[in-house]
């Protein structure tokens, strides 16, 4: 019996909503599966953690979360209760840097049966490697003067290794995709980080001859992602870059509801986190109406890092047996809630 | 007779193809008014000046251009000629910076006859305001060490002055509008320059109880900007937000040959200068493929801010006349040429 023992941290808002369905999920997938199990501890961290203890988790937090195999993570923050840089810095962004969760990566593709807004989405399929440690996301820099001369100083700091790292892991995946790589860069206007961005891109690139390759603007990028996404593969991109594409991404497969992504330790020294793209929509809570779907094809990015590749291509299909047949929560324009669909991936599973 | 002294660059690409045609529409514009005149001097500023020169304008370039009442700019930059970073600096970006042109200004919305890649764009109309002087574009910052140790850092630079000024000037906008302003932030990961944008905002606002505000951040707006582009009036971003929001606008309105833009000084002591979202597009160069719209429409905002709102309005009618009677380029899905569309758009104002 093979045993993964889990760490969830529901978090906030509606996180607390999708993340015990999605563990029926898992569940569900190692019963019909046999030979596997899934073990769960829930960890109460979150923004009304906070107003309780001052903290987002305890000073032991991060202790208490290492020995486990995976992190599941709902949806930090709720700027009605905490601010911000507050609830995010203390909780989701610490654990990705401290246990080394350079990369973040974040598939966009089309399900059946769900409307893109998009006219003429084609079938894309692309997937977005993003930097999870450094560049525009830094603790660097404070404030001069008061007043009207005030200066806020923000540093973006991109180091050598940690650009290079998540260049050779976007080749990586690109060489089992189609082979193409995008960077994303603004060396037109940003010019000391994207000169530094482009320069290691193209020696990186020296040592992948089979891979094409291309670098675009993020600004062209982002409109790219609207007007011909099906041309895109894989996307390596910054910290913030990478933040802003994976949203247009989610937004063009219909819902960022349904997105799912992976904060990976690449050295295995740590374990890796997995929460889907969208945020704790404190406005739908208590409503059925959260979708399970992004946390559940999240789930699915878990088991591939387990190495269980095949279960989790078992548990796309499910989802997407699923949506196909309309089987969808109210931000895809059906009328079912967050439970039935899970109910309905169960069943399935089941079949 | 109003006469009005223009400062023509054509710049690079599809700006030379473009800019003469736009002038050739605002002296038409002039004959159907009477009392009215445009005076163009043209400067050959451009990669191809750097290859030549050394330089992407003389060293006098900027008094040359100080005594116009506008700068009529195409597009600058052709990488295969120039690195970015030294043709935009040198010239475009300098040009905005040295006379203080501290507003970008980007309106996107949508042309009778122009296909949207969104399957239901409504009908959006929105601007975005964009601080065009400081922020993510900073000269401030390098690199320390080579190769694997090699570490570049970034500097954002916001100051009081500049983030307070770009808000005034997006709610003065937005009182003539619908008054709604949004602030595009990112607080929740960027943690210095963020939360002091945020600040400014909250302070800046309370100046203005009539209208109503909301902050979104970047990565959730970018996505907005495709699910519900027509929930906006005023967007006021920074100069990186900034750029990635308007090419987003120009792609949901069809394509981003016909997105306008201004930079605007506004004290009044240097000129300020119009030009099109879109680049230089070497690869359609020579084949009248370029869409002369957005130089055009940007005609429009130099008339705007020459106080000649009425002529602006009456050169939007006309290119919407022409869009609607499909005379539009490849670009938009139809067949005509730079020229056609030009022609069509003239003769619909003498009509
Ligand atoms: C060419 C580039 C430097 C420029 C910018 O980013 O400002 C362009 O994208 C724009 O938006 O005018
Ligand atoms: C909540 C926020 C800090 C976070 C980020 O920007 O990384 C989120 O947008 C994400 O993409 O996971």
């Amino acid at each position: 019996m093979k045993q993964f023992d889990i760490a969830s941290i529901p978090g906030d808002g509606i996180g607390i909503e999708v993340v015990p369905q999605a563990e029926r999920v898992l569940r569900a997938v190692a019963d019909v599966h046999g030979g596997l199990a899934f073990q769960f501890q829930s960890f109460p961290w979150s923004c009304q953690y906070y107003i309780e203890h001052g903290v987002m988790m305890p000073d032991n937090g991060l202790e208490q979360l290492k020995p486990f195999d995976a992190i599941f993570l709902g949806a930090v923050g709720d700027p009605n209760l905490v601010p911000d840089h507050i609830s995010l810095w203390g909780l989701l962004i610490q654990i990705r840097r401290e246990f080394e969760q350079v990369i973040n990566m974040r598939p966009a593709k089309r399900l059946d049966g769900i409307q893109s807004p998009l006219q003429n989405p084609k079938d894309f399929d692309l997937v977005v490697i993003r930097e999870n440690s450094e560049g525009e996301y830094s603790t660097v820099g404070g404030r001069i003067h008061s007043k009207e001369d005030e200066v806020a100083i923000q540093n973006a700091v991109f180091t050598r290794k940690g650009t290079e790292r998540v260049m050779r892991y976007a080749f990586e995946v690109a060489a089992k995709r189609k082979r193409f790589v995008t960077s994303a860069t603004k060396s037109n206007g940003i010019v000391h980080s994207m000169p530094f961005w482009d320069q290691v891109f193209k020696e990186v690139s020296a040592d992948y001859p089979a891979i094409r390759t291309e670098s675009q603007h993020i600004d062209a990028l982002a409109a790219f992602f609207v007007t011909r996404p099906a041309d895109f593969d894989v996307i390596v991109a910054s910290n913030l870059f990478g933040d802003i594409l994976t949203d247009i991404g989610a937004a063009i497969m219909g819902s960022i509801g349904i997105a799912p992504a992976a904060n990976i330790n690449v050295n295995g020294n740590y374990p890796s986190m997995f929460e889907p793209v969208h945020g704790s929509a404190p406005d739908i809570v208590g409503k059925g109406l959260a979708n399970p779907i992004g946390q559940i094809w999240t789930a699915k990015m878990m088991l591939d890092h387990f190495g269980e590749e095949e279960l989790g291509t078992f548990l796309l299909d499910a989802i997407e047996r699923v949506t196909r047949k309309g089987t969808i929560t109210k931000d895809l324009g059906g009328i079912h809630s967050t439970e039935e669909v899970t109910d309905a991936i169960i069943s399935e599973l089941h079949t």
